[in-house]
């Protein structure tokens, strides 16, 4: 297990690939974002999308759960905030995502000396490599020795 | 229907009330967010949280949920990012999440005259009016004009 102690600023992970479906970009749109380019493929394909894309926030959560994976082996993180987010281009139906992540900077909490607070860059590219989506995560990390 | 011409800066709006369910936050967890906090009761009972808590990212996908529903009136918004984003405190089943939102800036495209870019800021409250989540949203919207 990886603790504060273990990670070192530009630190690098690369995430396996996600490939979105249809079906997921339409089930997601219609729970949290009902707008026609996220929900109705007719109507998305007269939108200035051109077609059916995944809301942004999907495209992010994709992001979470590719984190999730790649960083299994390191100590409980608790998500404190984003920084810097863009979304540079759409996903669409049979587009992949993966995850490049760095770590910037790495500090130890004034509030809890358990805790230390790690801020890393995503970048989401799609199957042609190209830049989906782009942001700095801010997470509490837990620190090997407790700050004893 | 508004267009960017209509939007000014302080414009305010109130979204309903979202009462979210142990089964939806689970339900993304498993998807999204697959760490124990927001998928598996009894190892959130022991976590840092006490509890199951909903993923920072479904907070932030509610919220999008409630502006869709609050702002229909007003013409193709297409989000280009966020900025500070903070997650204040969690989201629990059966709490409630509404949406304040505020105009805080508005400027014409430089690069595309038939669209303005409107900064917009995110407060989403918990059912004791307590800070749950926060951002500024900032999107493209249509211009009445065109840019004509």
């Amino acid at each position: 297990m990886r603790f504060y102690e273990d990670l070192s600023v530009g630190d690098t992970r690369h995430s396996d690939d996600y490939q979105i479906t249809k079906s997921e970009i339409v089930e997601f749109g219609e729970k949290y974002d009902p707008q026609p380019f996220h929900t109705d493929e007719q109507a998305a394909a007269g939108s200035t999308f051109g077609g059916l894309v995944a809301s942004g926030w999907q495209t992010a959560a994709i992001c979470m759960r590719l984190h999730v994976e790649s960083s299994e082996d390191t100590a409980t993180q608790v998500g404190l905030g984003i920084d810097d987010l863009r979304w540079h281009r759409p996903l669409r139906p049979g587009n992949s995502l993966r995850l490049r992540t760095e770590i910037l900077n790495k500090r130890t909490s004034e509030s809890d000396s358990s805790r230390g607070i790690v801020t890393t860059g995503h970048e989401g590219l799609n199957q042609d490599d190209d830049l989906v989506i782009s942001y700095e995560a801010t997470a509490m990390v837990q620190r090997w020795d407790g700050g004893e």
